[in-house]
C-alpha cells in the first residue's frame, strides 16, 4: 500500500538537509554584518570576530551548496527536522564573536545568550549590559529580529533555491497551530510577510528617534520590541525612558503579538475580515482584561492613576507577546497581579505573529475542544464539528492541538525537575521555566525582571537553552530532532 | 434523525435525580451512626448532633424516595450531574454535626473540612485537631472511607433500586479514562470491590494495632489510608509514630493507589494478567524511582541512611497516591526533592484506585498519543491505533484524555489566579491549588504539611471546596452540573 518511490524516500533526505542548512549559514553570514558595521561606524575593534564569523558562517554554507541535490523533496520530517538543526547551528555559529571578543568569556554562556536572541526570549547571562561593544549590542538586538519572522521565512523569500514543497519549513518554523498561505505562491506570502515586518520596523525606529530616543537605541530597542525578544541596552531596561516611549513601545509590542494576518487583510482593505478574526479579539480582550485587573490591584502603589496604567499596560504588553522589558520591577507587585503576568506568559500571544507562549488560538481551541467534549456528554447523538473564524477546523488540528497541550506540560514539569538541581528556591525554578519555554525573558524572584540567568549550573543552562528553541519552534521539530525515529528507515 | 421516545428524553431526568439524591442521603444517616456509636462508647454529648443529622437525613431521604419514578433512564448526563451533586449535598448535611457541636464553629470552615474529608483530600481548617471530640475525629477519618471508594459504588452494591443504565453513575465516579467492569452485573463488579477494600481495611487497622497503635487510632489511619485521604488525630500527623507503624502505613498507601483491577486479577488468579498491567507497572516505577532520587538528594538531612529511606518512602507514598500524611516536614527539603513531590501530586495514583491526581493511565495514554503524534509526522501514511495492555485504546477515550488534561490545565491556572486575590506568596497559592485539585491534602510554604488552610478567605475557601470536587470527580461531573447546558432542553 505504500506509494514511496523506489528507496527513496524511505531515508531521511540528508543531502537536502545538509543543502538548507548551507544557504542557513550563507545568509547568516550576511546578516553578521550587520554588527560589522556598526563596529565600523563606533571603531570598534570588536568588529574583526564579527567579520571572521561572517566569513567562517560564508565559507561552510558555500561549502554546503556547491551541488544542489537532485531530489529536492522536504517532507514533514525534513522540515521539521532541518529547521530544528538550523536554528541550533545559526546559534552556534552567532555565538562565536561574543566569546572571541571578550564581550561573553565563556562560549556556553555566549550561546544561551545567542539562542536567547534567536528565539527572542530575551533571557540574559549579563549582569550589566552598558559595558559591551556596540557590535555586540546590536548583534544582541538584531538577533531578536531575525529569529520573530524567521529564518526560513527570510530565506523563501529572498533564496529561489527549492522546486516544491518548501511549505514544511514554513509550517515548521512558524508559530500557531494552523498556517496560512495569503496568496497561492509561498514566495509570495514570505514576502508580504517580510514586507509587513520591515515596515513596522521602520515606523517604530522613526517615532522612538522623533520622541528623543538616540538612533542607536531606538534601533536595538526596535528589534528587540517588533521580534517580541527583549534585549535592550539599558541595565534597568525601560525603566528610565519617558513616559512618551514606553508608551510607544507598549503599543507596538502588543501591535507584533498580533496574527499578521491581520495586517494582510488591511492591506488588502479586507476590513470586516481583519475585524471579525477571533484570534485578535480574544488577544485584545485578554489584554484589556489584564490591564484593568493589574491597574486596580496596584492602587496606591505607583503616585498617579497615569503611571499606574502606564506600567500596568506596559508589564501586560511584555509579558503576554512575550517580549521581555520592564519599565517597574514587577517582582514587587502583589501576588494577583504577578500570578496574572505568569498565566499571560503561557497564553502568549497570537499565532502567526512575532510572539511566543502556546499562542492564543490554541486556547481558543481547547476551549472549544472542551465545550464539544461536554456536549457530547449531554447529548451523544448531536455532536458539531469545531468552528473557528467560520470555518470548521480539521480533525488533525483539533488533535495535535491537545497533544501540544499535553507535551507542553509534559516538558514543563521534567524540566522543572531537571533545573530543580541547583537547587534554587521554588518560584525561581518554576518561573524560569516558564520564561524560557515561552521565550518571555524574566521570570519572578532569582530571575526577576533585575536578575540574570548567570547563577545557573551548565547543566540547567542547557536544559533552558532546550527550552527556549522548544519554545519558538513549537515542540515539534525539536522532539522530532531528538527522536531516533526521525533518523531511521521508514518500516 | 433523533431516536428520543415521544417527548421523554429531551429534559433532564428530574424524579430520578431526586429519587437518587434521596438514596444517598438514607445511606449517609446510616453511616452517621459510626460516630453516634463512637460518641456512645466515649460519653461525648457531642454525639447527640450526628443523630440529629442522621435523622434529618433520613427523614430528608425517605421523603424524596418515596414514589420511585416510572422513567427510571439514567444517561450520561443525568448520571454526571447527580453524582456531583450528590457529593455537594451529602457534604452539606455531613458539616452540620462539626459546627453544632463546637468542634468547628464556621459552617463554610465544617463544609470545607467535609468535602476534604469525602474527596479524600486530607486538607484541613483546624490548626489543632487533638482536641476534638473523638465522635468528630472518627467522622473526619470515616468520610475518607466513604470517598475512597464512592457513596455511588456502595448504593449500586447493597440497593436494588435502578433498572438498567446505572453504569452511568459508576462511570461519572469512578477516576480513570476507562472503567472496567470485572463481571458482567455492574451490581456484583461493586460488591467485589467493597469486598476488597473492607479487607484491606481489616488488614491494616489490625497490623498497626499489633504493632502498638491505641485501636481508636488505627481505626482512624486506616480509614485515612485505605481512602487514601490524610485526616489524622494528632498534631504532628504521623511524626511521633514508631517506624514500623510508619512502614506499615507506608505499606497500605501505595497498596491503595493500585488499580483495584489488579486485586480482582489475583483474586481471580490471574496472576499473569496483574502482574502484566501496564499501570501497575508504571507507578510502581515511578514509585521506586522518585524514592531513589530522593533518597540520595536527602543525604545529611537525617541521621541513617534508614532513616533518610523511610521517610523518603512515606512522604513518596503519601504525595503520589494523594493520602498527605508527613512522618517530616517535607517543605524543609531541598528544592529537586520538593519539585518532584510537586510532580507527584500532579500525576497521581492508578486509575480505579482510592488515589486522586490525573492517574498514572492518563500520563500513559498522553505519552502514547505525543508519541503517536511524532510517528505521525515521519510517516504519516502509516498510523497504528494506540495499545494499552494489549487492546487498543477507543478513539473517544483518547480524545477525552487529551481534553481532560486541557480541562486541568485551564481549571489549575484559572483557581489559581481566583486565589491570587488573598495576596499568599506565589508557592502557597501554586501549590494550595495543586494540592486540593489532585486530593493531596497538604501544599508547601503557607500551606505546607505542619500547616492549614484556615487563613484563606471564604471566596478563597469556597475556589479550594470547588477545586476538591472536580478533582475527585474528575472535572466533567463537576463542570457539567455548572453548565447551564446540561439542564436545557435537547436541541
Amino acid at each position: 500500500m505504500r506509494e514511496y518511490g523506489p528507496g527513496l524516500e524511505v531515508f531521511m533526505n540528508y543531502k537536502m538537509v545538509v543543502y538548507i542548512l548551507g544557504w542557513i549559514l550563507k545568509i547568516e553570514s550576511v546578516l553578521l554584518l550587520v554588527p560589522c558595521l556598526t563596529a565600523l561606524i563606533y571603531r570598534e575593534s570588536a568588529g574583526w570576530f564579527f567579520l571572521l564569523a561572517a566569513g567562517l558562517a560564508l565559507v561552510l554554507g558555500f561549502a554546503m551548496t556547491i551541488r544542489k541535490p537532485k531530489n529536492t523533496r522536504v517532507y514533514a520530517r525534513e522540515g521539521f527536522v532541518v529547521v530544528a538543526l538550523a536554528w541550533l547551528v545559526m546559534s552556534l555559529v552567532g555565538a562565536i564573536p561574543f566569546t572571541l571578543c571578550g564581550d561573553i568569556p565563556s562560549y556556553l554562556d555566549a550561546v544561551f545568550e545567542t539562542v536567547s536572541g534567536f528565539t527572542t526570549t530575551g533571557s540574559s547571562v549579563l549582569p550589566a549590559v552598558e559595558n559591551l561593544n556596540h557590535c555586540s549590542l546590536i548583534w544582541r538586538s538584531f538577533t531578536h529580529w531575525v529569529g520573530g519572522m524567521g529564518i526560513f521565512v527570510f530565506m523563501l523569500a529572498v533564496v529561489p533555491l527549492l522546486g516544491g514543497s518548501t511549505f514544511n519549513l514554513l509550517k515548521a518554523e512558524s508559530p500557531g497551530p494552523v498556517v496560512g498561505k495569503f496568496v497561492p505562491r509561498i514566495r509570495d506570502t514570505a514576502a508580504i510577510l517580510y514586507g509587513i515586518y520591515i515596515a513596522i520596523t521602520v515606523v517604530e525606529c522613526a517615532l522612538l528617534t522623533i520622541f528623543g530616543m538616540p538612533f542607536f537605541e531606538a534601533a536595538c530597542h526596535t528589534f528587540g520590541t517588533v521580534g517580541t525578544g527583549g534585549f535592550g541596552v539599558k541595565n534597568d531596561s525601560y525603566m528610565s525612558y519617558s513616559p512618551a516611549l514606553q508608551n510607544i513601545t507598549t503599543f507596538f509590542m502588543i501591535a507584533c503579538g498580533i496574527n499578521f494576518q491581520f495586517y494582510f487583510y488591511i492591506l488588502a482593505k479586507k476590513f470586516k475580515q481583519a475585524v471579525k478574526m477571533t484570534e485578535v479579539r480574544a488577544y485584545i480582550c485578554i489584554i484589556v482584561a489584564a490591564i484593568a485587573v493589574i491597574t486596580i490591584n496596584l492602587r496606591g502603589y505607583y503616585g498617579t492613576f497615569e503611571e499606574t496604567l502606564r506600567h500596568a499596560a506596559f508589564q501586560v504588553g511584555t509579558i503576554i507577546t512575550t517580549t521581555g522589558y520592564a519599565t517597574t520591577d514587577f517582582d514587587l507587585w502583589p501576588t494577583l497581579s504577578k500570578n496574572i503576568l505568569v498565566t499571560l506568559m503561557i497564553i502568549g500571544a497570537c499565532a502567526g505573529s512575532t510572539g511566543g507562549g502556546m499562542k492564543i488560538q490554541r486556547l481558543v481551541i481547547s476551549i472549544k475542544t472542551i465545550k464539544k467534549e461536554l456536549d457530547n456528554i449531554i447529548h451523544p447523538r448531536y455532536v458539531k464539528k469545531i468552528q473557528f473564524d467560520g470555518q470548521s477546523v480539521a480533525h488533525e488540528t483539533v488533535r495535535s492541538t491537545n497533544v501540544f497541550v499535553a507535551i507542553y506540560f509534559m516538558i514543563f514539569m521534567g524540566t522543572v525537575l531537571l533545573i530543580s538541581v541547583d537547587g534554587q528556591d521554588f518560584t525561581t525554578t518554576f518561573t524560569a521555566v516558564a520564561a524560557t519555554l515561552n521565550n518571555i525573558g524574566p521570570g519572578l524572584a532569582a530571575v526577576g525582571p533585575t536578575c540574570n540567568f548567570a547563577f545557573f549550573s551548565p547543566f540547567s543552562k542547557c536544559v533552558l537553552i532546550f527550552n527556549m528553541l522548544a519554545g519558538r519552534l513549537e515542540l515539534f521539530p525539536v522532539l522530532l530532532l531528538m527522536s531516533p525515529a526521525s533518523w531511521k528507515k521508514y518500516n
